[in-house]
Order: C-alpha cells, then sequence, then structure tokens
C-alpha cells in the first residue's frame, strides 16, 4: 500500500478547489430557471414601477387639499371617477377633487397621493369627507421606486430563488442566462460491489455509493451520469475513467476501501499524461483516504468506499466544489445550513485532525439540541437516525456537553 | 366590498388545513426517488451487512490468541492467507492463525475479530507479531448488526435524502412506493396583468407571481400547472377554475390586489355545488385578504396578489398544505428552516396579529445577525434582498434589538 503523502488540512483543500470555475453558460426560459446559477450580472432595463402606483385602496386626491384635516374637522372632497385596474385614468384630479383608485391603480394628474379607503365617508354618491391628512407620495410608489432602470438586480453567481424569478419577470427578463449544470460521472469500484437488483452472495454487498451520491450531486445543482460499478480492474477501470472523463466536468470513484483499490485508483490516474495529483489523503475522520487529482484540467476524486465517509467528504469538499463548477457564488443558497445547535453529550476527537460527528437534531425549547450518534465504525444506519453533523476542529481535543456547536444540516 | 366575515387565527388555519391528505400513490426507480415522499413504511427484507464483515484493515484472528498481547509482549500468528473482496474465504482460522483482510472483507470461520494493520508487524512472508489485544467482535460487525430483517427502515411520510436512497439501495429496494407530487393549478388575475413577454403599457404590470409560484412549488415537491392570466371577468374565471380543477389536486388564484378581482373570486367560488369557505381573511400581516375554501375535496385558495404578501402566505400556509397533500410528515425536511437569529433593530407590531418580517440574515461571528428591511409597502425589492422572515407573536407589540429570535430561511 502507497502511503498518503501528500495528506492535507482541510482549508488547504477548500483553496485548492477553488482553482476549479463553472462549466459553460446557457440560456433558459425562467419556467426552467429554478435554482440554477446567473452567468451575469442582471441590470434592470427599465423602471420598476413604470408609472406612479397606488400601494393601497382609496382615492387619489392632491395631498395638500386634506393638510389640516382631522376627524374633528373633515376635508370635503367632489368624486370624479373611479380608476380602472390597468388603464390610463382618463381625466386628472383637480383642487379638491378625489378619483376612486385600487392597490396598483395608476395615479392621475393631478394626484399625489391616496387616502386609505379607511379614512374615506361617501356623503352622497358624489362626495366624500375625508378625515386625516396624508403627506405628498403617501401610500403611492413612484416609478422606479422599488427598481431602478440600469441598476443591478441580481449578480452572477446568484441562485435564483422563486421570487427573483419573479422579479425578474417583472423586468421582463424571458430568458436567463445561466452556468450549465456540471455532470458528474460516478463510477462505484470493488470486487464486492454488486448491483441494487442483485441478490448478494455472501461476501458481496450492492451498491450504496450510486445513489447516495447520484442525489447528492441532485441536491447541489449538477447533473450525475452513472458509469455503474468496476470490478479491481486496472484496464477496466481505465476505460471507464477515460469515458467519464469525456462525459462529464467532474469524475468521482468511489470504492476502494480495500486497500487494491484504494492502490488501484492512484496506478489509474497516473496513467494519464495531464494527470496532476493535488491531494493524497485529508486530515479528516472520517474520510482521510481521499484522493484529489486533476486530469486534462478536470477534478478526478477518488472518494471513501464506506457510504458514511463518502457522504462527510462530499459534504465538506465536494458541495464546495460543485459550487465552484456550477459558478455559485454560495454553496447552500443564501444562508448556508449551518445551525447553531446545543451538544446533548460530550464529543471525544484526537487533536490533529478535523472529526465529523453525525447527530440527530431536534427541536428542544426553541433551541435546537445535538445529540451525536455513535456507534461501530461501519454501520450506515446512523447516517439514516442522523440529520447533519458537528465538526470538531482540528486543535480541539473534544466538546462538552451543553457547548453551543456549529451543526451542518444534511439535505 | 363584502368584508371578511371569517377572519381566522393562523393557528386555525393550520388546523383546517390538516384535513387534506395525499393525492396518491405511485411506485418510482431509486433513480428517481430522490425527494420523494415514502408512501408506506419500508421494512427490511433482509438483514445488513448479509454475513459478518471486518471494518478496518488488519488480519482476522481468534481474538482469544491475543489476549495478553502487548508491545512488550507481542504474539504471533502464521499467515495462512488473504480474503478476497466479494469472496466467501477458502479456508477457516485456527487456533494462532491469521488471514489477511480489507474493510468490507467476509470474515473466514473461526475469526471472531481483526487486528488493525497498526498492530501487526511482518516478521516474515508467513509470520506477523501482534502488539495489541483485541476483544471478541472488535473490528467486525456480525450479520443484522446495522438493519435487522424485519425492522422498519424508513417510516410513511419520510421524504427520501441522498443516504436514504442508499440505505434502501443496499437492502434491495430497487423500486420505492412514493406519494404523487401533488399538482397545482395557478391562475393570475387582474385586468392590470399582462405576460412577461409583453410590454406593458401604462397602468399595467407584467405577471410576477406565476413564476415565484410556480417554483415555490417546485420548491416544496409539487408540480405547478399554468392555467395563464385571467382579467377580471366572472365567466372566464369560472371556466379556469373549472379547467383547473379538473387538472390539478389544488387551485391557487392570485390577485386581486384590487378590490373587484377580490369579490369576483369569492363570487366564482361561490357557484360550484360542494362549495365550502375555511376561511376568509386571516389574522396576519402581510397576507390578511387570503381566502381558503374546499370544492369537491379540493383545496380551493385566493392568495393576495402583491407577490410580497403571496409568498408570505404561501411560506406560512401553502407549504404546510403541499406537505399534507405530498404525505410529507416534515413540512421541510428533516431540521426545518427555522434558524435563531440575533435582531439588529426593534420592530413594532399592532398586537392581535402575526407579524412577518422580512429580513436580511447574516452570520456574524458564528452567530446569524437578522437584519429587518422596511421601507414602502408594495415594493418587491426587499424580497430579493431579503433571505428570511421572522415573526412577531400575536400578542407581542414588537421585538428588541438584540433579542434572539426565530426566523424562517426563505428556499
Amino acid at each position: 500500500m502507497e502511503s498518503f503523502f501528500k495528506v492535507r488540512k482541510p482549508q488547504e483543500v477548500l483553496a485548492m478547489l477553488d482553482r476549479f470555475g463553472p462549466c459553460g453558460e446557457e440560456t433558459l426560459h425562467l419556467d426552467d430557471a429554478f435554482r440554477r446559477v446567473l452567468s451575469r450580472d442582471l441590470v434592470s432595463p427599465e423602471d420598476l414601477p413604470g408609472f406612479c402606483r397606488a400601494t393601497m385602496d382609496g382615492y387619489a386626491v392632491r395631498a395638500k387639499d386634506t393638510f389640516g384635516a382631522s376627524e374633528g374637522l373633515p376635508a370635503f372632497f367632489q368624486v370624479t371617477g373611479e380608476i380602472r385596474m390597468g388603464e390610463i385614468p382618463r381625466r386628472s384630479v383637480g383642487q379638491g377633487e378625489a378619483m376612486r383608485i385600487s392597490t396598483g391603480g395608476m395615479l392621475p394628474g393631478g394626484a399625489d397621493g391616496v387616502v386609505m379607503i379607511e379614512y374615506c365617508q361617501p356623503l352622497d354618491s358624489e362626495t366624500i369627507e375625508v378625515s386625516r391628512t396624508i403627506s405628498p407620495l403617501e401610500n403611492v410608489i413612484q416609478p422606479g421606486d422599488d427598481i431602478q432602470k440600469g441598476s443591478l438586480v441580481l449578480p452572477v453567481g446568484h441562485r435564483l430563488r422563486p421570487q427573483d424569478l419573479g422579479v425578474l419577470a417583472g423586468l421582463g427578463f424571458e430568458q436567463v442566462p445561466v452556468f450549465r449544470e456540471p455532470k458528474v460521472a460516478i463510477i462505484s469500484t470493488g470486487d464486492e460491489v454488486v448491483p441494487v437488483e442483485a441478490d448478494p452472495k455472501a461476501g458481496q454487498v450492492r451498491d450504496i455509493n450510486r445513489y447516495t451520491l447520484g442525489a447528492f450531486c441532485r441536491a447541489n445543482g449538477a447533473i450525475p451520469v452513472f458509469k455503474g460499478i468496476c470490478p479491481d480492474n486496472f484496464e477496466r477501470l481505465k476505460s471507464l475513467v477515460e469515458e467519464g472523463l469525456e462525459k462529464a466536468d467532474v469524475l468521482w470513484l468511489s470504492g476502494g476501501s480495500s486497500v487494491g483499490t484504494r492502490d488501484l485508483t492512484l496506478a489509474v490516474f497516473k496513467t494519464f499524461d495531464d494527470f496532476e495529483l493535488m491531494v493524497h489523503g485529508i486530515s479528516i475522520s472520517p474520510g482521510k483516504p481521499t484522493i484529489i487529482a486533476r486530469i486534462g484540467g478536470k477534478p478526478v476524486v477518488g472518494l471513501p468506499g464506506h457510504v458514511a465517509s463518502a457522504l462527510i467528504v462530499a459534504e465538506v469538499f465536494m458541495a464546495p466544489l460543485l459550487a465552484n463548477l456550477s459558478g455559485a457564488k454560495e454553496i447552500d443558497g443564501p444562508h448556508g445550513r449551518r445551525v447553531m445547535a446545543r451538544l446533548s453529550r460530550n464529543i471525544e476527537s484526537k487533536s490533529g485532525r478535523e472529526d465529523y460527528i453525525r447527530v440527530r437534531l431536534e427541536r428542544e425549547k426553541g433551541e435546537l439540541k445535538a445529540e451525536p450518534l455513535f456507534g461501530k465504525s461501519g454501520l450506515i444506519s446512523p447516517l439514516v437516525e442522523g440529520n447533519g453533523m458537528v465538526k470538531v476542529d482540528v486543535n480541539t481535543e473534544g466538546l462538552y456537553e451543553g457547548d453551543l456547536v456549529e451543526a451542518l444540516l444534511f439535505r
């Protein structure tokens, strides 16, 4: 077995992954752009609103005509009509005049404010009594008040949320430029691995990683390209890696819980001319035996074989890598999936590495409680019981019951 | 204008929405089941692992042969072979014998533990020195240690995450029973609304809600069915509502910022024989003028016209409704999207209603800071600047700078 001769600290690994950039651009209709990442700054082509609008139901008036009006001393207005939604008002408002207007309606000429319906009392069909003074522009938004023509609406690298799509629709962006979703070639390796539909013999296990890593890609805005299961065979693995690199932007090879596979992975990577080894081991647990290299400018990654380790390496390093390949400025949307939680038990850890402990997060009296899930190494059920993980920093020897810790939520 | 005669408290509304259940079942391949909701309890058809497996690289031995071994007084073992991955070991381990084994390999007969490679020193090609005592079953998992045959793997109502799919693959579930995704008919109403591709005239605005609500559906595991824009016309709206109810499981009609549209919505709903009005106004702000009814067992909802109000009503009430229609036990996955944050400014509120304030959440010294986004009513840009919202409870008159508050993260 080759020992890990380029063991890196997590921060170093993350810095290296920043070398990789977005995969390309495409243009999509708004209907297809949810969760996609903008590839350009979007600048507003027009003012929003485009005209002076009421923000309340009421009467459009000249504000100064209400000055001094109060419940004890109301002002009287002559109602000269009603403004229809979506139409330009047919007349202007003069001194002492008012027009009925609904929220979103266009203000008539002459008017510079809206008195809310609550403060208007009809006296007869043509007269209202106004019991409140309004200031100019009250209950009104003017052209550009919301978004000004020429201003930056959303920046490159922003992942589009429902409200972003709405605002873009409001500004007339029917199509938007976005980065292409990265394609991830996924290969599961190991002589013991059989497909889900197989009936495993003693000694064999079904391919768990394909499904876990495939869905992980989808959760991170990437497209999995499954290349199947590869036995521990040099030629077969080499040809699968070649195929994967042709069809995808990044290649994940998982497996190699056995020593033979680990060595094989690296041996195969090394046969490529433009191979550059970046990381051979990371000082985290679980997940140390991770290999990250570059072939022809594309990242190729050897993930640990055990699904728990593979998923933690994916959360910690592959999510940022996919964000880089997607052009996304933020990995998990604007807020991240990091929450503060109160630890329910002590966690021991070895200094010199980052430890990731699976936890079960539960809400208790308005606070999140993190219950560490211990158990024999090699189990997969804690991943299903758990809904997040807590990091124990490299220079910490453990965390204590009652500590407020940061947890990364699983998806 | 009809006044709101069935104004309900938010908790009452949520309780009413619990009357609606899942839309139906279907069976999907694991590749298509990410984020879908299980429609049945899944019980394990077999033990996992199915055989006794090593969880470390090392040597399989009889544990008792190591008793007393230490660095000062190592035990000697005869190496009788290597266990190949995926295969049944060809021979058993006898007293004083050891077989080389990799993580995931099948334990040979006779062996009941694995000594980690680090504690094994080869002396010659057939002999190793072991410097550590192991206990029986150390570094080994036995059949069913992870998941027992007949045990509940995942319950009905669980939304499938990457690791869940992995575990299901490990147990041989190639297909899984899930609830159908609810279909949501979406209609935007109002004489002033024009499609995104139109060049709005003065007084007109583009359809913002279609895109916001459509993506909101997708974010909540539902399928939007767009029925287009409807002017304030009784017959036209009635026929669109009929069509929508035929094709979808729930109908959302947004618009009615104008008084006329609000009345029209209710008038149209009332023409259906099996119409039952559930909610006519909710004591929240924004979002009060919300109508929820039931036609032929399907929920029909009149959402506010302004996108900010519509999105908040969607987050607070429509997400739980879609969870009910999806059969999901948890609205936002296992953890929710609720985080604790420190308020950066005072928020005033009227007692007697729940207020939802848009906030910008930012991480500051390991804590989330929530900056309230105030501004004129009727603006949409705060939705884009914001990434969450804070609730001010019905009996609270406000929140103070420095308060630790719960924020709901936008998607």
